[in-house]
């Protein structure tokens, strides 16, 4: 089992730790301030107080045992690069940092960093693609130009089975699967009826996906 | 077309605003911070410097005529509360607001946010999860025990067809699509040979889900 260790925490660095704990994963947890140490003492393995910027502090956890380690310190840019070059440095295998800005980024990448994530930027995109269409739960990008998208049924669909909805061929998109309540509905055939408030799953290209948005 | 405006361009409003942009949308983009709005003015439609907490400016924005209005507001968790209040009192129909803490959001729920969004805690799961298993690329969750799953073709699968694989039957997950370079392959059939590099879309349980991480 994979053990993590996340330093920093402020609400990126502790939601990745809790969601880490909770899914089974030992994960040690490192802040300067006390008071964040404390926050999540009782959710992870271990939490312990300590500036990361100490290399003999940072040694001493024995940190370049960890599988994956997230420096997930912001404001603190110099702070954020000097910490993943000094785990890179010590032989951590793969360190994730938090990136403020495109160029942080750029730098995090050239002093060695095996991931840069951009919470803040990302969620951005996200929450503006969930609010265009209100019927869009959730999407991935397959490619530049297919996406899957699970969304709420559109108006005109209800009603009517999937063969009648002639959803692929109107539409060009592919209904993969049928959410209603806790039941799943996988490859649904066209004899189908979609419900109201069923949640559909489908893919196509971009631009027919747009039009089942409401 | 549904018209947005977003205060508070910090790295999350900066990103809202620029994808709804791109997605062609009218964006009024606004902040106390000259430099900030000088950052987005050549992306957004609009980029005016206001103290979202001045009444009168606001109003002379003509805000209450926007469909969606996103509080990206901060730190300043105080001015991002009295923004939220303001907006709905003028009618704004949908209130976005960004949340810091827990408390943050249900503060927000009660003076009227029509939706409240915790970034860096949202983003924190997505890339916890995303650490867990190397060959994840994304995830929807579709129910508390389902998931649809973006992966890697694990190993195993590799030089096998999907039937030879018997990837529903001894994995009790079921292969939607393929994505192959940028060609996507919608629900392939037994036949369909799996080759390295192949991205899966998968459904299935969590736990018969999580046997194919890497
Ligand atoms: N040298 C250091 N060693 C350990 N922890 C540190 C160090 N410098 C900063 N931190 C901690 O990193 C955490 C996150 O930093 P900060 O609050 O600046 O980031 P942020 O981008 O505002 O975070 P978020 O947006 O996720 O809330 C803080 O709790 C801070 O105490
Ligand atoms: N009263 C106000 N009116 C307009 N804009 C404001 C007001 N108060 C703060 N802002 C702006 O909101 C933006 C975001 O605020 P802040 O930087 O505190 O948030 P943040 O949570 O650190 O942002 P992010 O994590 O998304 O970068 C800033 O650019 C700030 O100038
Ligand atoms: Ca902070
Ligand atoms: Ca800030
Ligand atoms: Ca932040
Ligand atoms: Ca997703």
């Amino acid at each position: 089992m994979k053990q993590f260790a996340v330093i920093g925490l402020g609400r990126f660095g502790t939601s990745v730790a809790e969601t880490l704990s909770r899914m089974g994963y030992d994960v040690l947890a490192v802040d300067v301030d006390a008071e964040k140490v404390n926050a999540v003492m009782d959710i992870v393995t271990h939490a312990v107080q300590v500036d990361a910027l100490d290399e003999h502090a940072l040694k001493s956890l024995g940190i370049r045992n960890f599988d994956v380690v997230i420096v997930a310190i912001g404001e603190d840019i110099q702070a954020n690069i000097l910490v993943t070059v000094m785990l890179k440095e010590m032989g951590v295998k793969t360190v994730v940092a938090k990136a403020r800005t495109e160029l942080h980024g750029r730098v995090l990448a050239k002093v060695g960093a095996d991931k840069v994530v951009f919470p803040e930027r990302d969620m951005g995109v996200r929450v503006a693609r969930a609010l265009v269409a209100a019927n869009i739960v959730d999407q991935i990008e397959l490619s530049p130009d297919y996406s899957l998208m699970e969304l709420i049924a559109p108006r005109e669909f209800v009603g009517k089975s999937i063969g009648e909805a002639a959803i692929r061929m109107k539409y060009g998109v592919t209904v993969l699967a049928i959410r209603r309540g806790d039941e799943i509905i996988i490859s649904p055939g066209a004899r189908h009826t979609v419900e109201e408030g069923d949640i559909l799953v489908v893919v196509g290209r971009n631009d027919r996906l747009r039009r089942l948005e409401q």
